[in-house]
C-alpha cells in the first residue's frame, strides 16, 4: 500500500484515482473547486464528471493541494497539458512534493510555446530528474474503466525500477498495467492519436463509413510512427496498446471527445459551434495539431493527415476539398 | 481497357465486379444461380447480395463460366474458399482460363486440409506459375464500396509489373489501390483477421466497451504479425492498409459477419444459433481459427487470441472462462 494524490478531479485524474484506491493505496483527490472535492469527500461521487459511479472509502477528497500533496509516494498528475505548467510552479514553490516521489503524468500533448512533451516539462518545472517522471497511457476511455470493464494501460519510465513500483500501485483487479521504458514514444503516440482521432471524426461527419475509418487510423499511425522513431521512439511502442491501442479506442469510440469533436467540424461547423454543441472547450486534438506539425516540419517527416486537420482547424481551408484531397492521393505503392 | 471476368456474384465479388466497370473495363460476372445472372444482365441489380444498389451498363451476367471466362485477361476468383478448388478444378479442365490471365484472389483462409493458402491453392489447381496470381485485400467491406464511398485498397502480386497491370485496370474514382509484392503477409493477415474479428465480437457480446476492443485489435495485430513474419511475410504488410486496416474496418464494423457472428457466441450461443440468428452460414474465422492454430503450432508462435477461439468454437470452452482467462492474463512488461 502507498499514499497516492491524484491532482485533477476531471472524468480521467478521477478515474485514475479509483484504479489507485481499488487497487489498495490510500488516495486524496485534489480538485480545483471545492464543491468537487466535497462531492468526492462526503458522497463518494463525481458528479460533475463521473455521474453516479461511486467512489471507494479509501479515496478521499480535497481542494487543498497541500493537503492532497503531503507523504504522497507517488503523485499523479491529471490537470489539462495547458494549466499544468502553472499548476506545478505553485505547487514546487510551496515544496508540496516530496522529495523522492514519483511523478505520473496523465497529460497528453506537446507545449507549444516550448515543444516539450509533457513528461519533460513536468522535469524541468518540478526541478526532477526525468527518472522520477513516468507517463501512464492505454486504450482507456475514462467511462469504461470507472465502470470497472477490463482494460490494460502501460506505465513508462526510463527507470525500470520505478515503473515497476508504479505498475504494482495501480494493478486493480480489472486494470492490467504493463511497464515500458519509451517515454518518448508513449508521449508522441498520446498526442497524435487526439490530431488522428479529429480526422476520423471529421470523416465520419462527412458521412463515410468504416473502410474509411480504418484507412485513416492504418496512415495515423503510419505518420505518428515516422515521426516517434525520428525523436528517438521504439517502434514496438507504436504498435502496442499506448500507441496502436489507444489509437483504435479514440478513433472508433463515441466517447472520445476528439472523435466527436472532429464529427461536428466534418459537418461543416465552425471551431466554435463544434465546442458548441459538445458542450465544452476546443478538443485537445485541435491544439496538439499545430505543436506536432511544427515538430514534424522541424524533423522533416511528412504527416499529411496532422497537416489536414491543421489547415481545416486553423486556416479555415475548405473541410470537403482537404479531405477528398486527402483520400485522393494519386496511385502508387504502398 | 481490359476484359474481366468475375467469377463468383456474392456481395463482395459482385462489388468488385462493379468496380472494373466503373474503372472503364468490359466485365462478365459469373453467378452459379441462373436468377442471379439474369438479374444482374436484366435488371442491372444484385437483389440478392447488393439490395437496390444500380450496376453499371458495362457489367454482365452470366451463369455459363465458359462464357465469362472467353477472352479474359483478368480473372478475379470471388467464389467462397471451400468451394474454391472445386469449382477451378472444373474451369481447368474445359480449359476456360486463358494461357496469359492474370488471376486475383479475393478468398481469405488457408485450406485446412492442405494448409495451403488460397494463391498457393490457385496456382496449384490452375496449373500456372505463382507470378501470375495476385491477392486483392484491404479494408473494404462490400457494402460501403458498393455505394461508392471512397476505399483504398492492395493488389499484391510477386510480379510488380503484373501488381501494376491490374492496378491500373482496377482503379476507379473512388477506389485506390496500391501495390506490394508480399503476397504471403497479406494472406496471412487476410485470414487471421476474420479470427481476431470473432474474438472482438464475442468480448463485445460480453458486454465490453471500446477499451477491450482497442486491446483485441492490438493484441490481435502482435499475434497475426508474429505468424506472418515467421512464414516470411514483410512487416510493413501487416502495418498496413492489408494488415492493420482490414483488421480494424472488421473489428469494429457492425458490417462485418465475422464480428456479428462473435457477438451471438459472447452471448452464449453455439455455433449453430450463431449461425441462426445472423441468417447464414457459421462465419469464415470458425473455420480459419483451425488452420491458422495449426500453423501458428507447426512453426511455433504463440497466438492466444486464436487459441482462445478455437477453445470457444471447436472445444466447447466456456465463452466467459476463457475470456476472462485472456483479458486477465499476468502482469509484464508488453
Amino acid at each position: 500500500m502507498v499514499q497516492v494524490a491524484v491532482m485533477g478531479a476531471g472524468s480521467w485524474g478521477t478515474t485514475v484515482a479509483k484504479v489507485f484506491a481499488d487497487a489498495g493505496n490510500e488516495v486524496r483527490l485534489w480538485a480545483r473547486r471545492s464543491e468537487v472535492a466535497e462531492d468526492v469527500r462526503d458522497n463518494h461521487r463525481n458528479s460533475a464528471y463521473l455521474g453516479d459511479i461511486e467512489l471507494p472509502e479509501s479515496l478521499t477528497g480535497t481542494s487543498d493541494p497541500a493537503e492532497a500533496l503531503d507523504g504522497a509516494e507517488i503523485v499523479v498528475l491529471g490537470v489539462p497539458s495547458q494549466s499544468l505548467r502553472g499548476n506545478l510552479e505553485k505547487w514546487t514553490e510551496a515544496e508540496l512534493i516530496g522529495p523522492d516521489a514519483s511523478l505520473v503524468s496523465l497529460a497528453k500533448g506537446i507545449e507549444h510555446s516550448s515543444g516539450l512533451r509533457m513528461s519533460q516539462l513536468i522535469s524541468e518545472v518540478a526541478g526532477v530528474p526525468s527518472e522520477r517522471v513516468a507517463v501512464l497511457t492505454g486504450p482507456n476511455l475514462a467511462r469504461e474503466v470507472a465502470q470497472g470493464q477490463p482494460a490494460a494501460t502501460v506505465v513508462a519510465c526510463t527507470d525500470m525500477d520505478r515503473a515497476k513500483l508504479i505498475q504494482a500501485a495501480v494493478a486493480a483487479p480489472y486494470f492490467r498495467p504493463y511497464t515500458n521504458t519509451d517515454v518518448i514514444g508513449c508521449e508522441i503516440a498520446g498526442t497524435c492519436k487526439n490530431v488522428i482521432a479529429l480526422a476520423a471524426g471529421i470523416a465520419a461527419g462527412m458521412g463515410f463509413g468504416d473502410n474509411t475509418a480504418a484507412t485513416v487510423i492504418t496512415r495515423g499511425l503510419a505518420e505518428t510512427t515516422r515521426l516517434a522513431l525520428e525523436v528517438g521512439a521504439d517502434a514496438r511502442t507504436l504498435s502496442g496498446l499506448a500507441g496502436m491501442g489507444d489509437l483504435v479506442a479514440t478513433c472508433t469510440s463515441t466517447l472520445s471527445r476528439n472523435r466527436r469533436f472532429g464529427e461536428h467540424l466534418g459537418k461543416g461547423e465552425t471551431l466554435e459551434e463544434a465546442a458548441a454543441s459538445t458542450k465544452g472547450q476546443v478538443a485537445e486534438g485541435v491544439v496538439s495539431s499545430q505543436s506536432v506539425f511544427e515538430l514534424a516540419g522541424k524533423v522533416g517527416v511528412e504527416m499529411p493527415i496532422t497537416e489536414a486537420v491543421v489547415g481545416v482547424c486553423h486556416e479555415a481551408a475548405d473541410v470537403q476539398q482537404v479531405m477528398m484531397g486527402l483520400l485522393g492521393r494519386s496511385r502508387k505503392a504502398e
